[in-house]
């Protein structure tokens, strides 16, 4: 075999991996060209769903990243540390390394693809994004002849899961989240998924693919679905709407140079291709032009889709390695831009909303809101008063496109109102 | 620039095209060592879309397959001759080649990929099925490390878009494509089209990728829409499905060796992601191990996403000529394979079927057609009497998986039956 890898972590998707390399029949022949030379456990003795000989098994995985027998790292272990340190010493032993590591990628892009182009390695990462989808692959290249204006998505499973859930039951966030809890489609700590935390990590990383700059991952804007409840789920319904965690990247018109990248519930119209996408299911939509939209759509987590992934990566290796002079870099498959992208601050954005108010129910409120709007341009698609509610009137509002900063400071009005008892929710709105 | 680009065809793909790699700006850095040297076209004073100098032009398209100062050639001028012999004598001059010709590949993809791997030559296709959606690249370079079971699709945007307002209209078929001709969504000769034979160019390509085998297009099997009728949309949609013209390839279970290579109008359920593919959109599903399924959705034709797709071969091919050596093909960009594929014959296929027979409004006559059914160990899910017209009873009937020989006979002895009128229509069910 022509090429060893030292894979890091064997819990479901390094098993995955190494049930895909040592089966090969029916899949790429170049796939034969791969051997998993050393893997790297916590445990020796614990059972394992994958058969591997005992000898590639150790513990210490610093020997992984600089045996130099080994020719390409494969981290699948997650968590920052010792991910990100494994990953720099494998580069700095002149390895290529793989990695499904969104958090990794997502906080440590900078120096690890620094190092890397200065060590003459690709560090390819398709698992981190979109599970088995391909799209890092396709972002790099094929869509890049276009002008890409946005790359948008659901790159969250367990979001997705608890909000088509919610859907479909008509039940509230804490009750599916308990739920889906108990099923293992969402952590014990549900943080990072919950608050928009991975969503974030995912849209910095096709960001900066798509629009070839780095991203600080800081200046990511990030809003969870906490407090996404049953009611407006079921108001947006009404309007034409299902309610979905949308992780944005999109270039800012002319002549601002930034670029939005943000993750947030927004109401998505019914006919919009990502609408349809329900359960664990990822989809990622590419706009530009002269392509116009197309989306990838798959199974966005698990061990068999994150492992195809993961392999499709070394195939790919395995192949520019097999034909290609040592210390040239395939400039598709490596990442050369080491510059940042500007990032627009939110205040910026100019989208539509929707909120709800619930206020007292007497005449001249729906006056007091529209003044309010008003006197900060922001124009009104519709407005309508759904019912009462213990005596107070609920009313929901749609916007026509507006900069958030100008909504905000007209929320900030309505509040002072003393018609208005309260602002339950504030949704954007694709 | 580093590669120069002779380009035979200046109609609206290769205007596109040209517009690309005229306006470089935002777009991958690498399309700057593209320049267009050479255009074919048939007239050098008609006036065009996009400006090229007057000294690119030339209609002497033999003179730019043997140009010695061309690297690629770019065939988008349709119909098979004179561009498969144009294609043949570029490679044979040693030039790479990007075709968006379905029609050329499909029939002489074997003669084309021989001649291109004796002469160490890249064919790319990426534009000659689902338009702008990158599908080509992908089941080359990554869902190939899967075991790919199926890959099937709506692949024609003209019968989709024609199928898409017979659901939305209640119209039928004749009426609806007349109206598409006169819109410009059908050719003035809709036969390719309508009768499947575009859809079979493409699922052959697929398949011969996905299965990295060649597929002979006289063995692939192929029913237009021709015969759909209102009638049965109105009767699928009730039984919880759409109608569309699916392409579909298919692995079948083993011992078989052999693949299903096929076109026919289907009934999809509603829930599955294909029945939401509208208008004259594409989409290619492709399920694998361990992969499950993935969908790729987008314009499938036009001159903005077929030439995106274009150019995107084109930087590929750049990629590679800055960083390969000559002589060495990249496993994951030629087409190694150059056995066939053995197909499955339609008879032997397994599948659902549904059925509409308009019958004497007599006792006994279900009875019958469950006999014959049974006689030829047809099972049924379901038999549901639809109603009267002009005292004939209507009924329709869809059955379990069954191997379609068993299925057809079934329907001969229900043919012959005296209380059975007519079949007026047999479609598969997905």
């Amino acid at each position: 075999m022509a090429f060893k890898i030292g894979l890091l972590g064997l819990g479901t998707v390094g098993a995955g991996t190494a049930q895909i390399l040592r089966d090969p029949e029916q899949r790429h022949p170049l796939l034969r060209e791969l051997e998993i030379y050393r893997v790297g456990v916590r445990s020796l003795t614990k059972a394992r769903s994958v058969s591997l000989p005992q000898s590639c098994l150790t513990t210490d995985l610093a020997a992984i990243v600089t045996d130099p027998a080994i020719d390409i790292v494969v981290e699948v272990m997650g968590g920052l540390e010792p991910a990100r340190t494994l990953i720099l010493q494998a580069i700095g032993h002149g390895k290529h390394v793989v990695t499904a590591n969104k958090a990794v990628i997502a906080r440590y892009g900078d120096e690890i693809f620094t190092a890397a182009n200065q060590a003459g390695v690709y560090v390819l990462l398709e698992a981190a994004v979109g599970g088995g989808i391909p799209v890092i692959q396709p972002l790099k290249q094929s869509l890049g002849v276009n002008r890409i204006h946005t790359v948008l998505g659901i790159v969250n499973g367990t979001t997705n899961y608890i909000l088509t859930r919610m859907q479909n039951e008509g039940a509230d966030f804490a009750e599916v989240l308990a739920d889906a809890q108990r099923l293992g489609y969402a952590e014990a700590d549900p943080t990072a998924d919950v608050d928009g935390l991975d969503a974030a990590d995912k849209i910095a990383i096709l960001a900066a693919l798509a629009f070839r700059g780095r991203i600080k991952l800081s200046e990511v804007y990030c809003e969870g679905i906490r407090q996404v409840s049953a009611a407006d789920i079921s108001y947006a319904e009404k309007l034409g709407f299902v309610i979905k965690l949308l992780a944005v990247a999109k270039r800012q018109e002319p002549p601002s140079e930034a670029i939005e990248v943000r993750v947030h519930p927004a109401l998505v119209a019914k006919t919009h291709p990502l609408a349809m996408v329900q359960g664990v299911n990822n989809a990622i939509v590419v706009e530009g032009e002269p392509l116009g939209q197309v989306m990838f759509l798959g199974p966005g987590a698990g061990s068999g889709p994150t492992a195809s992934a993961v392999v499709s990566d070394l195939l790919n290796l395995a192949a520019v390695l097999q034909t290609q002079p040592a210390q040239v870099l395939h400039p598709l498959l490596s990442c050369p831009h080491n510059h940042y992208s500007p990032i627009a601050p939110i205040a910026d954005l100019v989208t539509r909303f929707y909120a709800r108010f619930v206020t007292q129910d007497c005449p001249g409120v729906i006056g007091k809101l529209g003044t309010c709007f008003g006197d900060h341009r922001v124009s009104l698609e519709s407005l309508v008063q759904i019912g009462l509610r213990d005596e107070l009137a609920e009313i929901v509002v749609v916007t026509h496109d507006v900069r958030e900063g100008n909504f905000r400071r007209a929320l900030e009005d309505i509040r002072a109102l003393e018609s208005v008892a309260s602002i339950p929710s504030v949704l954007r709105v694709l």
